[in-house]
């Protein structure tokens, strides 16, 4: 059976001129950039969430999508026509990772073991699925969000039950991941933070977070795991503020917990609008802090206050995006993942389509400009003249410590008032709009 | 000569039922209120910039403020008329604290070794003004953002120079600070951002920064300064993002550079709104982290994105601090700071009066509220039955790390579905309400 | 059968010292309060979608209300149950009205005609349930926006198919009202705005939209509906931007598509915030149009951007809101309709009362607060001396149209600078708080 | 003498692939788009007060820019050499018109007299630069915002006296205009709102704002300007909330005081941001109804709260805005007035060239992207699909006034459930990313 015959067969590049909606405008797999091709650099992954089980439901209106397999499985049966459209979807799509929670791939069942029983059938089905496609994991992860049991929390639970809940589905997602060579596993704490502060220990929640981290990084070890863990901020929705609500709130929380050795971050757009940020801030905060991961390939609205998780299409993002990533060096264990969904109107199968292949090629896009850019060089060169005071005594004796506070006033006392230099923004600005 | 006319004698309590706009209707300095006099807990100070030196300027807009005393004093007598309508102000309102810039109380003088002299006379002058009143400096600073040469930041200058020239006014600033008596010294970052990440080197920046802080922390010892440093956490304005953006991002700056037993954090209501955080929050997240110092006493607007340092008047607030404060001891070498300002058409200096005494009643107010609300009780203990499982051996376990993922998902495996809780929120804001 | 065992007999008023959370602390029904009762002054009414049928789902996680009654009634004899509970929860409650979308009490069944009937049927018990309680109808609406069909729109779906179940349900709903008495009837245009601009023909859409408000004036003339209609203003949520989105995007809508005879509004303060208006402001644009009409009495939190719907607690937001109320003359046709939920880990029964009373005992509050303010008759003699400039004849001959730009100006070459006068922001803020 | 020479000469259409960052990359003046030339179509203005006139204060910070001209002129003759430098800008940079308020050109002296006169004698000098030049006055206004006598509002003062100061100005700077033949007056309204409702008359205020207008049509009348007035909508700041707040906040007063056929809207993108509305919507809300007049140029920072009045360089927005131009079929009076500042750390006269000429290339590829997306014509397609239900006799019916509720109703009941048709929004950012 095929879920998508819509579509015949995978999607083609065919280049900036092409007019067929079902192909590739910017994004050419095997096209060299710098060295790597494409997939190599992009690393594309699909979330099983909202591409396979998402339903349209928002805090208004009830289920949109029409989906020729079972949006809401209730048997391992049912599952797997879930899998078999999710490869088949990967597949004609064209793109080498997806990612999944637990309970997106396997039913909850009726109880702890069925959904441990579950979770492992399935998980076998998807370790062949994988073989026969040479599509990998990116990252797993356990839902800890909606079941009600987590309405107080998951590890910040004040039950101490609930968290052995937690550790029960970290656990069984963790040797899902491992089994299925998973490159990753990641937090994120949706329901870790508080509603209200009035009956919350916000010292003992964030406490009992980092207890749950620290016994699944025992378990990895345990059990074999080679992959990176990451956590993901993002400062509110579910709760009315999460602990993790940003790159540095992320870092000072595994610093505190001595973590940032275990965990790296996954970044996505829409949290980093949501907590005020730009992406671009985020990215440098994670990247200069050594901690920079995965990315979540979408974008939100900024002018509304709620996680859209839109497909993303702007090229300026994508090219912001594209020279944090080529400045790392690229991707080792992550990749882009498109945690992304169609809008609840856009309810048909083949917008699954339009929105992954507009997300591919805006990130093509902003690869090849963030690729010229760096190659033109001048950019670069601009920061490094700006900076270039630092390579000379005065700047060296401050940054090595040579200097003091008396030292430092002492030579301003002698000396001029310094020359300014313009900022230059709207030079830069218009810089990189010609790569655009 | 007297700059109050208006105001004849100190403003007295007069109690709730007082229609007297110039008495004060919470706050009675020496009643007792659990064991410390009002004053004794809520130490307020005044700030000069505000009180003192602002005209109402705005971006659309010239000053509107009528002062008996220059508002721009140019010269060392100028500004010593400035000081004595400050401490005429002080005495009449009954505070027991101020606080500084350098420039606010000296002219910045045509050159560095001008500067240097008029902050030196200055500070002879507060010596004086201090002795003869009894009254206290909370803290001190340096202005590192309003003069054109910090444009691009100070300690994260591009340009080592204007690094020294911030160095310059730290050691002014702290040696004034410190020969004042000040119990603390405070960094506020305002230029320490980027307007654009296209021109910055983020990294190079955060690490110069953490050099300013432990020059300043190393000439403290030297110069026997036995004082608190606090970092001020503040997101935005007035560069379009600033490195210390909210408690946790100072907590991992301080964190990554080794300061943590250094430097203590002084919270701005107005700051957290900006950070979309509430002041309750960042309390909480500075105080279970061991690094709440001290408190700029203001509000803003929500719905507006600015910074409008306005006066607190707000119970629900004050209530909410005074909380925090009470839950820690209260205060060590902090106090509550009112870095706020009369609105731009409150243009008369008896303004000064209505805005403070509001202010001071808001707090006592809160104060007594927050101090009902432990000496009643339920509050607390709902929170302490909420946790009260991780008391028993399961969370005891948990806590303690002699519990792992497994022994934790073997558990959950052999019991049924946690009983859900209600988190009760509704109920506790009633409770709250019952005793404003 | 009883549904609320827990409260054996109807909330009782216990005064503010009263520590039984069942019992009013503000709210005393009968006294009065300038001339009229509290419930003459307050109107309160229940909503039945949140408080009978919402079940706790959020964008992450699934239905966590515990009820004993269906949350979703599939035949009419299981929507009788939910009824049988609303009444009970109304006359324990004690408050005098209710509001319900059609679906809210009636399944919609499998076909329009089921949907028709399901509804007649419940509209003939609710009518008993009224006679029964002595409970009256605030207002009734149409829920156009929770079914599939209305993913592009109502009456703006650029389907008119779609425009035509709309009218279906208009219809139904506008009868059922009027069969049970209804005060008023409300449109709140859920899905009466655009995703995206791209698809979009926004000026059909809004012709579209006032098509069906006429219409609906027809009807109720045609059937005899005497009852106030409502437009509820919201800018968001649940699409990206709606077209009724504040109070004077509201009335521009009525005035240009000549409505303003046949429609109020319908206020709400967490669409208020959402919209970036204080609910102060608010109703009082609408009330200085006339237009004021009927309150949803919720608060949302100004630090997430969706809409939250909590109770309201803040009794600064209440006596704002009570003010404005007073200075109209009270409401008419309108009410006090608690548009408002609990939070979703506030899951048991007991909770909607801990919510309800607590959101009644703080508008009583606000009552009492904004009647004292008044008879003490200050701040209304602070504005009126502050304006009183426009009662002498150069004020009156330039609000008259006697003067002109020319004699104005005239005038000023004439006279000196204009005197300033403070605003006096802090000294009235103060004033308020005497009261709270 | 020459004010900038690092500019030799105009600046020239040099081609995308010039790295010459005074050139133009996409304007090129002369060129034709789609029947008219680009000049025609961008209509750019330079505003005098952001180009000439600003310094580069904040709230934080004093004057950075350095200027060969005085920024503050005190006399005539120091204003002339403003404006020499000015006219040396607009001929260099290759505008066609400018904007001024009367307080840019004319220093206002220390009476009411020396400002008529002031204003007169640069009146002349302006015109004499007009002929000399060619260049037009796209429009005029005047500044009732930044003399403190204005701090409670201009037309909206409490003071009817303060309203007549504010006619003095209206009434010099529309015959200002007028002498110059300006193509329109520009009302904003920046102190016409509140700080706080507590002591504000907000019907009396709105009331006179009207009056002022009144005023000004029929002065506009007497002396013969045949111009188009503006009004500009923008939410708060300086006033914590403006009166015309956004598109509709501003149609709506028109409508309320009988002022629609008199005055057009004058859109700008940070405004519709801190309103909550995006460009494209404001622009469509205004077009729509018949009240696009002229657009201000600039973009605002999505992430920070305030008016940054940025230099426009996205090519997203600048299509978008294009779009609803060409919509419209051009300005007739209207032009694209860059109301933008450079950042302040870009202090050199040099660094206002690179940012028109960024904004001006923005423009330039935004128009050139518009209209290829209305010669392909498939987005315009789409949308005429969309809606050709409404064409046929159901969807006529409805919107001609034949069908009732009843009639709708009765159909819908007679009918299937809708079909639904997707919309698409993915699919369409992806065609509209194929023209970027």
């Amino acid at each position: 059976m095929t879920y998508f015959p819509e579509v015949a067969s995978p999607i083609q590049y065919a280049g900036p001129d092409s007019r067929d909606a079902l192909s590739f405008k910017q994004y050419d797999a095997s096209a060299h950039v710098g060295g790597k091709t494409m997939a190599e650099h992009l690393r594309f992954a699909v979330c099983y969430w909202h591409t396979m089980r998402a339903g349209g439901v928002d805090p208004f209106g009830s289920a949109t999508m029409s989906r020729p397999w079972p949006l809401n499985p209730e048997t391992v049966d049912e599952a797997k026509q879930v899998m078999d459209a999710a490869f088949e979807f990967l597949t004609k799509l064209g793109v080498g990772f997806w990612c999944f929670h637990d309970i997106d791939i396997a039913p909850e069942g009726a109880s702890r073991q069925e959904y441990v029983d579950n979770l492992a059938a399935m998980v076998d089905y998807a370790a062949a699925k994988q073989e026969e496609t040479g599509i990998k994991l990116l990252w797993g992860t356990a839902n800890l969000f909606s079941h009600p049991r987590y309405q107080c929390g998951a590890a910040t639970s004040p039950d101490p039950e609930v968290f052995t809940f937690a550790a029960l589905q970290v656990k069984n997602a963790l040797e899902a991941t491992n089994r299925l060579g998973g490159l990753g596993y990641t937090f994120w704490g949706g329901r870790e933070g508080y509603d209200t502060l009035w009956n919350t220990d916000l010292k003992m929640e964030r406490e009992n977070l980092a207890r749950l981290l620290h016994m699944a990084v025992e378990h990895a070890d345990k059990i074999g795991f080679k992959g990176q863990f990451y956590i993901e901020p993002k400062p509110m929705e579910p709760t009315r503020h999460q602990y993790d609500s940003d790159v540095e709130s992320c870092l000072n929380f595994l610093r505190e917990f001595d973590l940032m050795d275990h965990l790296k971050l996954n970044v996505e757009t829409n949290h980093a609008t949501l907590a005020g940020h730009s992406m671009q801030y985020e990215l440098q905060a994670a990247r200069t802090a050594g901690a920079l991961g995965s990315i979540d390939a979408n974008t939100g609205d900024e002018l509304v206050g709620w996680d859209t998780d839109q497909f993303p299409t702007s090229i300026y993002l994508t090219t912001q995006i594209m020279l944090e990533l080529l400045e790392m060096g690229g991707f080792s264990t992550g990749g882009l993942n498109f945690d992304a969904k169609v809008r609840r109107a856009s309810h048909e199968p083949i917008d699954l389509f339009y929105a992954h292949i507009g997300g591919m090629d805006a990130f093509a896009r902003g690869l090849k400009v963030a690729h010229a850019i760096r190659e033109d060089g001048r950019l670069a060169q601009f920061v490094e003249d700006r900076y270039s005071g630092w390579n000379q005594s005065l700047g060296q004796g401050i940054r090595n410590g040579t200097a003091s506070l008396e030292s430092c006033a002492e030579h301003a006392l002698a000396t001029e008032e310094p020359q300014r230099t313009s900022g230059r923004q709207e030079f830069l600005e218009n810089l990189i709009n010609e790569y655009m």
